[in-house]
């Protein structure tokens, strides 16, 4: 058995996110599906994390063994004609047997777009919102997110039991252009939903309802509660999973 | 019957253009029905063009006369609600009774799209090529299409016998952003098809078929078999209509 990597894109808008659950449509059926028509046999894909509904991926990594004699660039070319217009597979590699798209994970980049004009041709890409965001204000809130820190206020609660509630935030930035504001974030680990509420939250600071020191007592108090609600997921890209090198 | 002008935004992906044809769903359509129903008669919507099929805008120009008392702005916030997701309304605003979205337009910018690496999260924005693609040949191509010419070749055929086939291109130029070329350009009009058929033509310069000289032999040819294939028409966007200021 050859252990495999691959790097994919995906058009989150119309998958129930990466994992295979019953009645609905996911990234990782689609993709086992096609690996399994392929070579023949039931593969089994490990995902470098889980996404939301509706939340994007341009660099999602994942894994899987299989039997075959076929070279990595081949397996890439074959599934482009087996795979749905929304999954584009970017890369396939061989990889060492330890390799594990989840635990070897060191890092993920994800980046999150508001956008304060309504659109049409972005709307798949882009969450909207009404108000007038202060950029400078969102960036004051963002830096105290960076640094390793207990995220409870903002993960999706009640937080599993068996989940730590601390995670390394490595960078945490916002840009604008135009009428479109960009989040970008990277930590060793993320909590679930915890993106989409922490731009929740900047979103409050930026017009003007929270200051953003704000955003620093919110994640003292360790409780959902206190920060803003959860943006919606079509706003959200998950950009890439870091790996070790070599 | 006071004139309204409007600045709409729509995704071209699920249309079949801008005007009404009977069976199909259309800008113009669902924009007429709208409109109709706010304004509680049969609404008559002028263009500034038609689009194709898959095309989109993010500027187009249309205009209506309507007997109402409502304010420009209101009539903006009351389609919002009326109109799908794939169609934003920008602007209303007040007009002269002599604009015409149509004859009262002066010049037209659109821009092309073209992506070198395959895409999911963008493929209804991008047109892919998997062709390597040089820019800097593209441009000298591109600059060879800049004045006021016979653009006969570049349009679909054959040529409606009514219609001039000159017309006055003002800019036309590239751009690279990463795997991303972008094409702008700018005309007083443009025939059916003609801003296609010059990616398609430019493309086979961007590959080295054609030499960036040959678009300017192709354009005195007067011949569509000359020019390149028609590029599709996901990667089009209206970007503006232009008209006298005042």
């Amino acid at each position: 058995m050859n252990n495999y990597r691959l790097r994919i894109e995906f058009d989150g808008t119309d998958f129930h996110g990466w994992q295979i659950q019953p009645g609905v449509r996911t990234v990782q059926r689609e993709l086992q599906e096609a690996l399994s028509g392929l070579l023949g046999s039931g593969v089994r894909v490990i995902g470098c994390g889980r996404t939301d509904a509706g939340v994007h991926a341009l660099g999602f990594t994942c894994n899987f063994f299989a039997d075959t004699r076929m070279e990595p660039d081949q397996i890439r070319r074959a599934l482009a004609g087996r795979l749905p217009v929304d999954i584009v597979v970017h890369e396939c590699a061989s990889a060492d047997d330890s390799f594990h798209a989840r635990y070897s994970c060191v890092a993920r980049s994800y980046q999150y777009k508001i956008t304060t004009a309504p659109t049409a041709v972005f709307r798949r890409v882009l969450a909207y919102t009404s108000y007038r965001l202060d950029c400078d204000r969102m960036s004051e809130g963002a830096r105290l997110l960076v640094g390793e820190h207990d995220f409870t206020s903002f993960a999706r609660a009640p937080l599993d039991e068996n989940v730590s509630p601390v995670c390394h935030v490595l960078d945490a930035s916002l840009g604008r252009d135009g009428a479109v504001i960009s989040f970008d974030v990277k930590a060793d680990r993320f909590l679930h939903h915890m993106v989409r509420n922490m731009v929740g939250t900047l979103i409050e600071v930026g017009r003007g309802r929270f200051d953003p020191e704000r955003v620093g007592e919110i994640l003292g108090k360790k409780d959902r509660g206190e920060a803003g609600p959860t943006a919606p997921a079509c706003g959200l890209t998950l950009v890439e999973a870091h790996y070790p090198v070599g």
